[in-house]
């Protein structure tokens, strides 16, 4: 690709040599005189020496043989990643697979070798399924979705369109569910199921069990990164984001465009209000208002937590001060 | 099965058509007229119409073809549970498989294609293997025992009967240890093993370390979440019980009937007494009395915390008093 | 091996019969009349009868065939338990492996069954892939490097020597990116790679996702412990060790020889400098110092952060005596 293509595709304006060659972009502090970057933090102002920058105003200490001025770098520079984003890799060879009866998998689905699929699993069109994957049986995924090597995807779990499940991801393991009796714990047993919608994506290397009766669900757009816990009978809302390591407990109910920190726990059975924002590391117990933030653990309403923390950070001061009246008073007494 | 049927498996009295086919149990929120629901909360009091409800008493608000009245719902309702549930996926296919040398493998136990199971292998009768699971060499696995797809039990590891391993669980890594040397940290060998007694179940992608030398023991009855995380040298006594994402140290020693909510993590080097109770999120640092509740990071104990909580939560108004203290005090001066 | 075997190999001295067997190390609290134990505590003082005892002194207590006195029992230790070190499990059988093209693989490289190995790989002398291990393409692997069981590698990876990868690990997912858009989120293509230095280890179940643009870069000896998530981007400097859970935000910088107890947060986009301590639990949100420690969520440096601990646990007897002020200020003006 060449600058002036590039200047096109993002609606930019080139200043220099459209005929450069354009690399695959790279971030500011590993740039050399062949790279393409994006100036996205307009307070960068170090000297640079670059073939290709893309820019909303031209910058004054960068050398480049293309300059590419557009209204929105961010905009640009997303639409350029997807350019040299490699979503799809091809199976390299057939065979090692073992495909269960009364299966309807489109002949445009490209299933890796090494797959499991067992009885009674539909697979859309388009649909990737990388190596190591095990489908236990009654499962639905649908179209254009992809499910990474070593995901593991247990029965009656239907997957929507456009869905990406990460490696290692396990869908559908047995709630945590335990009736305590004198001599032991007894398990419930797990019959639901875990319905994930269209458009949602999963990390790495997360759990997301099935119900005791009924269905877990994941709504539609839902993102959640590596190692989130989603725990048996939780739905979530719809274009809900929940950060690396959260956990979230039994029977709970995740609201719409919620938005989670990292490591934020959340307790059983209780509601968290469409669009609330909770903290990294904090632990929802109460239900949440909608569109407040929250911090702590257990957390409460941000402004109030943050006012109790400054009050925190003067208690030795307050300490002090009330020796001072102590002093003070016990001084009055002597006059006395 | 009719509704006279499960009336009588659930020791329960019919009243209606006892006719009626009984559906999968679904939860209340989902239930149509042609569901089997269970009243385990009283205080529901909504107008449904469902086929099949098991009750304690003749319900309110709920018109249904048959009623099934019970002692105890919440019992009804798992016992309900064990018929439909359908523990066992059976293999749909054979071949792809590597089994070592000097395997003792029981001629009733299941293998699923795509195991490789190394030398000196011990699998007792009705036990299963799912596939992508691979168990390293020197393994002993007892009976109706159930390894599910992608866990990985490395070398001298010993499970028992009835234990389920969910998907893609980790036993036997190599513990986390280390010798801080001037260029950098030296591996100390882990040889030791892990030992997984009766009755044992372990969420999905959870990771039980191997000891140093000895074994890391995971006593009868011991019911861990997922993501839950066990170092190496580490004994959780019976029927102690943690939820997801907890960890648990190197060498700490875990005491029976303990329960632990979810992303607690314990210190190494720790006795955790029997029957402690530990909240969600709470770090222990220190032994814990046995029947005592912990919570906080650092991990206090509950009572105490919660008062410090309480006084926390009314330090903004100690501010004011101490400010008008100070004020009355200076107008006593003026006066003087 | 003879106990004056072990005593030439650790430099030691040998006391009574130096023809006994040694047999594997086990902790002094396993140990019977067969076993070689290590005095590592000085302090241990319970009478023992075993056959082998590795100690610094004579123990007063402990009987035992043979005794080697070392200068240094813990060294003395770890070099016994490489010798007992069943580092490699060799592969039992041949075939059930799927190769790309353009692959270079060393001929003293052991791949076992059940390996997907992609286009375009490099995998250098003495290197074990174990089985259900997934490696994408264009992927590079340097000389004595282990791949536990079922780790994922994704494309544009380069893992250098003398690396060890547990079970379950994830190399290269999607960073977690997205921009907020109306109707949902839009996924940032994540075109970067993953670069993981010579002498690295890696445990089970972790998750180290690929940059957006570079690499997420894991430096020359590094050791992470399970379940460990690091973000797209992030640089983690030599010999930085981190415990179990810890999980590192997106574009964050970590220093050289810092470590991190389990469960830690790291905020994104922050520096923390070299030879930082963290506590396990915290939550850093802002730049660290070098060499100081930390504690608390958000983190403290830990002076500070203890000190207002302990006035936290005064604060009941403050509230009192504030009390006691405003009665005898309330005396005093009932007497004027």
């Amino acid at each position: 690709m060449r600058a002036h293509e590039l200047a096109s595709i993002v609606g930019g304006k080139i200043l220099g040599d459209g005929s450069v060659e354009v690399n695959e972009p790279v971030p500011i502090e590993m740039a050399d005189s062949k790279s393409t970057i994006f100036l996205l933090d307009e307070k960068f102002d170090k000297p640079l020496n670059v073939r290709v920058v893309v820019s909303k105003k031209k910058p004054r200490n960068i050398e480049a043989d293309a300059i590419i001025l557009v209204e929105n770098p961010r905009e640009a520079f997303i639409k350029t990643l997807s350019l040299f984003y490699k979503k799809f890799t091809e199976p390299i060879a057939d065979g090692f697979k073992v495909i269960g009866k009364n299966c309807e998998i489109s002949s445009s689905a490209r299933l890796f070798p090494f797959v499991y699929i067992g009885n009674n699993v539909k697979i859309g069109d388009g649909t990737f399924i990388y190596p190591f994957v095990f489908i236990e049986e009654n499962v639905e995924i649908g179209r254009h979705t992809i499910i990474h090597s070593n995901v593991v995807i247990g029965r009656d779990v239907k997957i929507g369109d456009y869905v990406i499940i990460h490696s290692g991801t396990v869908i559908g393991a047995d709630g945590f569910g335990f009736e305590k009796k004198e001599d032991g714990y007894l398990k419930i047993p797990q019959i639901g199921g875990v319905i994930i919608e269209d458009d949602v994506e999963i990390g790495a290397n997360c759990t997301i069990d099935r119900a005791t009766i009924g269905n877990t669900v994941i709504k539609k757009g839902v993102k959640l990164d590596d190692q989130v816990h989603i725990a048996h009978n939780v739905i979530v809302g719809e274009h809900t984001v929940m950060a690396a390591q959260t956990g979230i407990a039994g029977s709970t109910k995740i609201g719409k465009w919620v938005m989670m920190g990292g490591q934020v726990g959340v307790k059983d059975h209780t509601e968290v209000a469409d669009y609330t924002i909770v903290m990294a590391q904090s632990g929802i117990t109460k239900p949440t208002e909608s569109g407040k933030m929250y911090v702590g653990s257990p957390a409460r309403e941000a402004r109030k937590a943050w006012r109790e923390l400054a009050f925190l950070s003067k208690l030795e001061e307050l300490f002090k001060r009330v020796a001072i009246l102590e002093k003070r008073l016990e001084e009055k007494d002597d006059k006395e």
